[in-house]
């Protein structure tokens, strides 16, 4: 498999901490001289205060707004004016912003984030009209969606204990409730050094970024309270559930089925590899299992597909989906991708059929890492969920080695329908 | 329907407050020479901290292990000793401990009841093998039941985002975790004389019982810290959701279907009562409608039954559930109970029906007043689920005030299986 080498093993990462805990990775690449400068916060949505769903998110807006040096709007114009690229992004688990600039630029972003890391100011004018905009955001994306619904509700259903049921955007009763102080309180406990990776992709050196990150990021003293993530663990499930939405908007149907599966983070061996390539052979292309079996053999679905939340810090979702063709009923559909799945737990993959599915899933990520903000984003997933660094170079060999028997062994242990939730989209007659 | 004139009309309550915040209320009742003593904390499992679930009920379990002045089991032995009863529970909205006993020896029961408020000794010698006694309760009366599992499993699908969807006894992870200092952290917090509501019924007379509890529970401190509840608002629902459990110790097939609905707390109009008529009506005896349609007409059922959770301080679950007769499937057991609920959702209950159910309904309230410890815990799961002594004794009005266009009404605003969570728990083939 000498054409899937990782580009990670043949590119520069160097690490350290400040003196204030700060975590910074330097990520060479010098192909453009353009550096990514990214900041991610270890929370996420599931790190909200019970009742206060959504404030990780508003918070990531309410970043923005400006501090007690740099008015709202300054950073922003600044950005756009030396012709970067800005944004931000809230996850179940961490928090990140980032801007992609002329590498010459970097001291200016580092300042500014620097700056917004311990002075940002919040009035009563900025937090009410923005929280009308989560709101919107929130009736655009969700309420007025089906698909969507259908989703929130299947994770709140496989996720009865555990906060990744909660959506990241937070359900709209309690995002009506968030205010300025719930936002500094959780500004305060979170947006700290000790909590934060400086991410620093591009066409640097790494003394350069240490030297410009000590001047802007090292004046920022120690909070000396790491924040604590009480995060409850999932109970065991031990029924199947099942979740179905009708609705006059659906335009075509849907299954779909959840399974609580765990992470690289928590996973026991290699079952997290191993779910990975299951996840590739199942649903990933167009010669997955899926796709052979119910689009073209028995032309039932139209489409289908695998998902896993893989990079997470406690057990997540692997899911299943697939549209049914005119005239095809989702029970049919459901009935049919459970032989599929039954099948894989049941016996060994052939060989050859294993290799290109590693090969397919090693190459995705390969292909992501050849786009700068991408390459970057994987090491702040990983280092904001708990893995390591290494952990990234090494994973290759991990996929490498995963076995028929691997997979077989994880089918059978985690997608057992009778303990999954399975969702259905209906079109209101 | 002067056949159903309230026993807590003619009753007398009184009802006072002492210096340290403590709640008491004086049932009159001379019939015997006997004591219902009660003291309920305003805390149940639904306030047990973020992965700390069980806890109030552990500590119920612990506060039978002594204190400074009465070592372990004095306080059982004197109360069997006396010739009395005792008993505690932990529900999701409180606590209680309460003693039956001959009326003159009401004050050393009070002595002992507000000794273990404030003295409570935990040792780890107590601690760890009364979480092994609470552990095998749970494999007794849920892990090894699949009917209790399939319960366990509709709660945590119906309740998404707040704490009813956690079981009382708490789940087998978090149950084994719980330690000496979990215990002693909320009973600090709880167990508190503002926190505790004191209810005596019996041969006794208000005065009496102020003093007896003005020199033993009198004697506590205030904590000046008020313990807050901190409930989050489940989320409307939107979907149609189904759990099942199939295992090979179901012996009889059930159907259930649970709804999200309001209870008295916090219920606009006059919902709560019509809920319960309604409840009534479906399937609180021989001549409902699930009864006589499922049962007797159709011959589909050997039982039906319906249960509203009306006395909580939060949305609560509304459950039908119907055991199919030989040959029956649940779908088609369901199929016929969705048309008796549209049938009441669509159409108004003819007159008598309506008083029928009404005059049932509040029989069975008056009957269970005849019990004195029943009496009492009316009361105690009112106040300590938010509404207030005037409430009882107005119930049977506001009963009596429903109309057949109000049980329509709550039928078509809250049973529709659409966004309920039906369960159906199958024998293994």
């Amino acid at each position: 498999m000498s054409q899937n080498q990782p580009v990670s093993s043949t590119t520069a990462i160097t690490d350290y901490e400040l003196e204030n805990g700060l975590q910074i990775v330097v990520i060479e690449d010098h192909r453009t001289p353009v550096a990514t400068h990214m900041v991610w916060y270890k929370n996420g949505s599931a790190d909200d205060p019970q009742g206060k769903s959504g404030i990780a998110h508003f918070l990531e807006h309410l970043m923005f707004k400006g501090t007690k040096t740099h008015p709202k709007g300054e950073f922003s114009n600044i950005v756009a004016e030396l012709g970067g690229q800005e944004n931000a992004f809230t996850s179940v688990d961490y928090t990140a912003y980032y801007q992609r600039i002329a590498k010459e630029h970097l001291g200016t972003m580092m300042s500014f984030e620097a700056d917004r890391m311990i002075n940002l100011i919040l009035s009563e004018e900025d937090v009410n009209p923005e929280r009308e905009v989560v709101l919107e955001e929130r009736l655009m994306r969700t309420d007025s969606d089906p698909g969507a619904q259908l989703q929130e509700s299947i994770a709140a259903t496989l996720f009865t204990h555990h906060p990744y049921g909660t959506p990241i955007i937070g359900w709209e009763h309690e995002i009506r409730d968030l205010n300025r102080e719930d936002a500094l309180d959780y500004y305060t406990r979170f947006y700290t050094p000790e909590n934060a990776i400086l991410i620093v992709a591009g066409d640097v050196s790494p003394e350069d970024v240490k030297r410009l990150a000590q001047e802007t990021y090292g004046k920022i003293p120690r909070h000396n309270l790491a924040p604590q993530r009480v995060r409850t663990l999932e109970p065991a499930p031990r029924t199947a559930r099942r979740v179905s939405m009708t609705d006059e908007k659906v335009e075509q149907p849907v299954f779909q089925q959840a399974f609580l599966v765990p992470t690289y983070r928590i996973a026991k061996g290699n079952d997290a590899e191993a779910l990975d390539v299951l996840c590739q052979l199942l649903g990933g292309s167009s010669v997955s299992r899926l796709y052979k079996t119910l689009v073209i053999e028995k032309e039932m679905a139209t489409n289908v597909g695998c998902w896993y939340m893989s990079t997470a810090l406690d057990q997540a979702q692997f899911m299943l989906y697939g549209v049914p063709r005119e005239g095809i009923t989702l029970e049919a559909l459901e009935q049919a991708s459970n032989a599929v799945i039954s099948e894989l737990a049941s016996n060994l993959v052939p060989e050859a059929e294993l290799e290109r599915a590693k090969t397919r899933l090693m190459a995705d990520v390969i292909y992501a890492q050849d786009n700068q903000t991408s390459l970057a984003r994987i090491y702040g997933t990983t280092l904001a969920t708990g893995s390591s660094i290494e952990s990234v170079a090494q994973w290759p060999q991990m996929i490498e080695a995963v076995t028929s028997e691997d997979v077989r062994r994880v089918a059978a242990k985690y997608l057992n329908p009778q303990i999954a939730v399975t969702g259905h989209l209906l079109k209101a007659a």
